[in-house]
């Protein structure tokens, strides 16, 4: 059985994301979300919250499951017995990055291989960063995330919920 | 059974290519590896000795079958039952030059899909048109790509090999 | 009044060359389409055959012209009374072609300047050469050119027109 | 009458700006320059001391207007009656970023186009954070910024004004 | 005699910047390392802890020296009575902040010229951030830094070492 | 001594070549200019013509030679007893190819290094494609390359000199 990890904050999920956890549901018989607890840089949402949208975006899709991970994420994937990472790419500045990923992953675990899928062409200029300073500003994020990643981005930042 | 298809005119094939086509192999159940009849481009080998060197190269991996194609790679694909095309990325000019042929194959097929394998750092520089720039003015190609390819070249371009 | 020039060879003319064409229609008075008498590279269509197709796919715009053009751009767009060229940017590789001829252009004529418009997102792949491509092998170009291109890419690539 | 607006944070405006918005001047029929009251990254100067600076550099200009806003840059525009947003782009990272932008804009507002002006080859390399980090290691901007932003800067990084 | 000054944070060091460091003494009569005191990005080794590791990896090279600098890079390169600053180019990104800042350089002190030496292709993808970001997770950075800088990291990371 | 060796096709040589061998006669104790007998592209003018020009263009330099070379560059390069080749970067889609054959050249001797300078901010742009291309539909070519060059430019498009 072929699994495959798809790894990110997701804060929050996007339909970017979707698109890609779809298309790798697709060619791999299992898929496996792994939400990082402590990406470097701070979220906007908890891990709890982040794992609810995923969870909520995901959960008509069969073999794929969330799992929350910290560590290094070659780890994560061979405890997932994974035999690849499965990363979106969008534009030459994900590209480079992602390059120098895969480079370093590869040497860290030689057992894991990075594929990767090019973005959609609606979803290539999608970027949690960019919705959440959208929303922020009062612009509607409708057909970029789920309905309820749109309520809770609102309920976030009219103060409803806690700050994580 | 998950089949994926490398694609390429492979005038010759180098050892970035042999990368890819292992790594490939490693991650689904079987390669094809689709040689080009009629690249856009004109070739220094002939369809059948880029074949030929091809088969040198892969004849000892499992599970890896070489067959050349004419037309529409995504007919090719389908042809093969193949479930993704496998492209690998050196440098920002290969990403979107792939970016642009992954979405109009989608746009052609939309089962097919395309997954891209970032090359290993000591291949990332290596191009077919350079290994035949180098063979041309007297360099050595070895190290590059196989033994039978670097005799081939030699062959080819002393003139003992009648010209593709 | 403030007229500008989308220059191209249009061999053939694309729907990614139509959005920029209708959104340059929208941002300014008057728009003419300066089609390359003799474009550095081979085209596949004679300029009588470009010309027409060009006119078929904008002829319901209002304000919008097609003249062709032999020459230096800014010498062109200068005779039209033209303050702008304006031109769709896709990639990085198109950008750094497009800064190129902006700033020869601008030392060439210091009255003419250049706008780029970001190609519209499922226009980003679009490219004549690709659609050609596409085309000689016998796949569909429907939903990327028009239906008259369609019909004149088939035949011209059938025997049925006489090649430019 | 041609409206164009030319967003920024002008933190502080140098003269890579100034040659856009005089370009932009000559090009719309007027030229609203909007700067940003609340930019995601913390500022060096406050809104009224860079809407002093950016008043100085433009005073001269007829037909610029320089106004301050706050919340979606599209809502600005619309509110402005301004049918594009004006962008200077200097690098390939520039571009990807404002391509991006581009096309949510579109997406949050289809009636307002964004065009790029590629940056005049002298000011290709200014960016208010190099002439920021030049001034704070007492280099000389001189010929990169305005007499007055100079002066403001030294009083600025000195003390002798308030930090915003 | 030509001297060549090797700037940077160096926070750690890794063998990317050694790879760097041994070919400009190959190619400069004498290299002077340039260790900034205070880079904009805030640092995880002190000075004193960033001039120790680079010592130990550069102390059998002759014709090396190693200092630290504050202010203008052009303002210590002239006082090394150096005519190039050497900077190495791993990926596009790279190219881009370095090409503005040789500009700027030029700008500041026209007698320093900036030469610019290709990452080799086993340090290409050889980050001090990636280095520090696997090591906070546990996993292993032999092979990509120096014993020493190996140990330090471990030792800073679980607190042995003050936080600097 | 520091010999370094600028290599090119010189067809024909621009401002921005000439820029480029300035600064690495500043920065070297001599450079030699090898010019490409059989550049892999069809050139405009020939050999001796592409000599004449190189050749009135620097000599008033000191310590720069001019020389015709055939075969591989890092041979030229170990003939000349030089320790590094030179070569101006302009643009991203420049980098990539000059890093790949920075990486074969180091393959093919290791003890020739290549060095890089950024184009000065007013020579980005130049490329002799250009300026032909400018010169083939009449336009000026006036501070772009030399006089002697402008007029051969003219006299070899208008037929006067016979075509290489």
């Amino acid at each position: 059985m072929r699994i495959g990890v798809c790894p990110g904050s997701f804060d929050p999920i996007t339909n970017g994301h979707l698109d890609i956890i779809q298309r790798s549901a697709y060619i791999y018989d299992k898929v496996i979300i792994g939400v990082a607890k402590n990406p470097t840089k701070k979220t906007l949402f908890s891990l709890d919250e982040r794992m609810v949208m995923v969870n909520d975006s995901v959960g008509k899709l069969d073999e794929v499951e969330t799992k929350s991970f910290t560590g290094l994420l070659v780890d994560f994937a061979t405890d997932q017995q994974a035999s690849v990472i499965i990363k979106g790419l969008r534009a030459v500045s994900d590209f480079e990055h992602e390059f120098q990923m895969a480079h370093l992953n590869k040497k860290l675990s030689s057992k894991i291989e990075t594929v990767f899928l090019m973005a959609s062409h609606d979803c290539m200029f999608l970027r949690s960063s960019a919705v959440k300073e959208i929303a922020m500003y009062g612009g509607s994020v409708n057909g970029l995330v789920s309905e309820l990643v749109e309520k809770m981005l609102r309920d976030k930042l009219s103060g409803k919920s806690q700050l994580a």
